[in-house]
């Protein structure tokens, strides 16, 4: 038997196929990737460094629907809401890959210059650098948090119809509008822009002056 | 054969089984439960309601090492920390379970008392009632962000020796302390309760009066 005239196999289709088999089942191992590719287990291996070289190209395929552009909008807050939004909808498409993405190191390039961006717009805005990675992930938190939320069925709470002691929970539930999961996602990422916002610019006491974004913009904290 | 003199098969020992293999492998099937309790399939469902009864038990078992006590704290914020703080600790301790704890509906009474209890304290705090699904999923998803992200190794970014356009990212890693984890979800834990105090008590325009927990922890929004 020749070889085929078009390759089996690419990193581009190695990535494809696991994610079809994370979005599936929750998981994925390369002899399964190999086995739906038709082809033998260390075929694989030879376009991938091991198993954690499959979860990065994972990365790169459901980042890459994150809009990076996001990153360069000024002043910096929209910059940060508008970065925050578009990751939740790319990670949201993938729930089942949001786990696995999040307790593996990120090696993948692509992403890891996304990161650089996102460090870039913190400092030229003024957050020290001690302090951006924790604002960082601190945002990622909140982000692929409400993505898995953002999975959840939108009634997530079922009460048996005689509830006894959970009558306050059945009265708020009832009072709550339709969209949970993007009400919730948009309350939390207000919560954590404006804090930035006072960490950023402090209202001087007695002044009364609001914390925004206008003061600090143009501040330089790097060395 | 006779019947074994004590019970092999209880919702206690079918819940810890299936916490067990989700701990393990990230996820769990009834007949995998049944295998290792050495029962027939037929025989756990005999004892819960399908499968979606087998979570429910999955979810009261992580959720009873939240220490609810904390929801019965004064003032209200001490008391939102606190229950953030432990239920983060819960289910860090079985990060495997999240994504599939987060994506069912919540029918466990215990569980469901919980909610109850965290609804009254913001009702008694001052939140409105059409809101307050929305405050409590919000921390949810940052406490269950956070969870995942403490489960992550302490060094999530590897770049690689020569890391052509990283260089900012290098230099913010390098100059981020230890306890990352801990840090962003305090950052962010504090920035959301910080954005509730200013919901309940707006500062007055131009009095400087920091907006804190006293004035709104007596108000009582409940009709």
């Amino acid at each position: 038997m020749g070889r085929p005239r078009t390759p089996l196999l690419d990193r581009e289709r190695i990535g494809a196929t696991a994610l079809e088999l994370i979005d599936e089942q929750g998981e994925f191992s390369v002899p399964q990737v190999a086995r739906r590719l038709g082809v033998q287990t260390g075929s694989v291996y030879h376009h991938v460094d091991g198993r954690a070289g499959v979860v990065e190209l994972v990365r790169e395929r459901v980042s890459a629907s994150i809009d990076t552009a996001t990153l360069g909008l000024r002043p910096w807050d929209a910059a940060l809401t508008a970065w925050a939004r578009s990751y939740r909808a790319a990670f949201a498409a993938h729930p089942h890959a949001i786990p696995l993405l999040m307790t593996s190191p990120v090696r993948a390039p692509k992403v890891l210059r996304q990161y650089e961006q996102a460090v870039r717009l913190l400092l030229d805005t003024g957050f020290p650098m001690a302090e951006v990675m924790t604002v960082i992930t601190a945002l990622e938190n909140l982000v692929l948090g409400s993505a898995l939320d953002l999975a959840a069925p939108e009634t997530m709470w079922e009460l048996p119809p005689d509830s006894p002691g959970t009558e306050n929970l059945a009265r708020a539930l009832a009072a709550s509008g339709t969209g949970r999961a993007d009400a919730a996602f948009e309350l939390a990422l207000d919560a954590f822009v404006n804090h930035c916002r006072v960490r950023l610019a402090p209202p001087a006491p007695h002044s009364g002056r609001p914390a925004h974004s206008g003061p600090a913009a143009s501040a330089d904290s790097r060395p």
